[in-house]
């Protein structure tokens, strides 16, 4: 996606260990116009999938959510991370890896909202190491739900997620694969 | 807004301690029709007041917050909870004062996002002790901005938030302000 990757070229910076910054657009700041484009792909590449519902992980994956959503006409449903006391007992529950923190978190959608023979979308701002999204698939799969895509807003390419996920056959679209951070510059894959 | 209303009416469920959970609709899974009537209210009754940024803290006030800047086509900040390593080391800080874990947080946005002169709305989801919002607003005065309003989706009128912040002469606008929790039924002010 033109628009998305002209962005994160102008805005993106590039820290230590790898870590791409797209706070002035997506993790702190929020470019709302950009969210609609952004929304419209997904729309456009997940169009024959009769989708009937978004799940996203709080926090960072909300706002795409919510915005490409509109152009679905689906509820969001948004997994937590923290066990709050207000959530309902009753809860599909996945188990997420964290590399940085090197131990496993569990995350947890209320069976309310996912139902046997949803065709869900997932959607995240980052794909890295794919761990949240094999947390995600857990709960889908345990609602007996379809998960019949995935669309990712940045896929780090270096790192073994994407292919980790596309060899376990999940339909990932990703708007932007960047092949490296290194050297000073930002190497997107031409797709 | 009565469609709001009827919502809460129809799929609210009152907790003990006088929580009102709507996660079907506004905390869990997200009914984004509603959210963009939601957003559409925000921008009638804040449409004088040239606002440039729309401020909130995550988790809960994302959602509604990024929908309801499509209708004043300006940028979300989100305020962030955590410490994060990537953040911004320049930031203005608020300090929040949570009644249920009796105890001050705080929370944070880069300086690079908010700017002296910013007319600044706020958004919420709940506004009950108002401390969220005091927080924030030491943020924006930090920031040399100006807090020209605050939006909330659902007012607990039987908490001291709104007659404090009023007091203090904040522009707070509530679609949906609820006076009673009690005795098995939901009464709204009418407003």
């Amino acid at each position: 996606m033109h628009l998305l990757k002209e962005k994160i070229l102008k805005e993106g910076k590039r820290l230590e260990g790898n870590i791409l910054k797209v706070d002035s657009f997506l993790n702190h700041q929020i470019d709302v116009a950009l969210l609609n484009e952004i929304g419209k792909e997904f729309k456009r590449r997940f169009q024959d999938k009769n989708i009937t519902k978004i799940l996203t992980l709080e926090v960072s994956g909300i706002a795409i959510a919510v915005i490409a959503a509109q152009y679905f006409h689906v509820p969001v449903v948004f997994a937590k991370k923290t066990e709050s006391k207000n959530l309902d007992k009753e809860v599909y529950e996945g188990s997420v890896y964290s590399f940085t923190k090197a131990q496993h978190y569990k995350i947890r959608v209320s069976k309310e909202y996912l139902h046997k023979g949803d065709n869900i979308l997932v959607i995240d701002d980052f794909l890295a190491n794919g761990q949240a999204i094999l947390g995600l698939k857990e709960i889908v799969d345990a609602a007996d739900a379809n998960l019949v895509g995935v669309g990712i807003v940045i896929e780090k390419g270096f790192q073994k997620g994407g292919s980790l996920l596309r060899a376990a056959g999940i339909n990932i679209e990703s708007l932007a694969i960047i092949d490296s951070l290194e050297e000073d510059e930002i190497v997107f894959r031409s797709n």
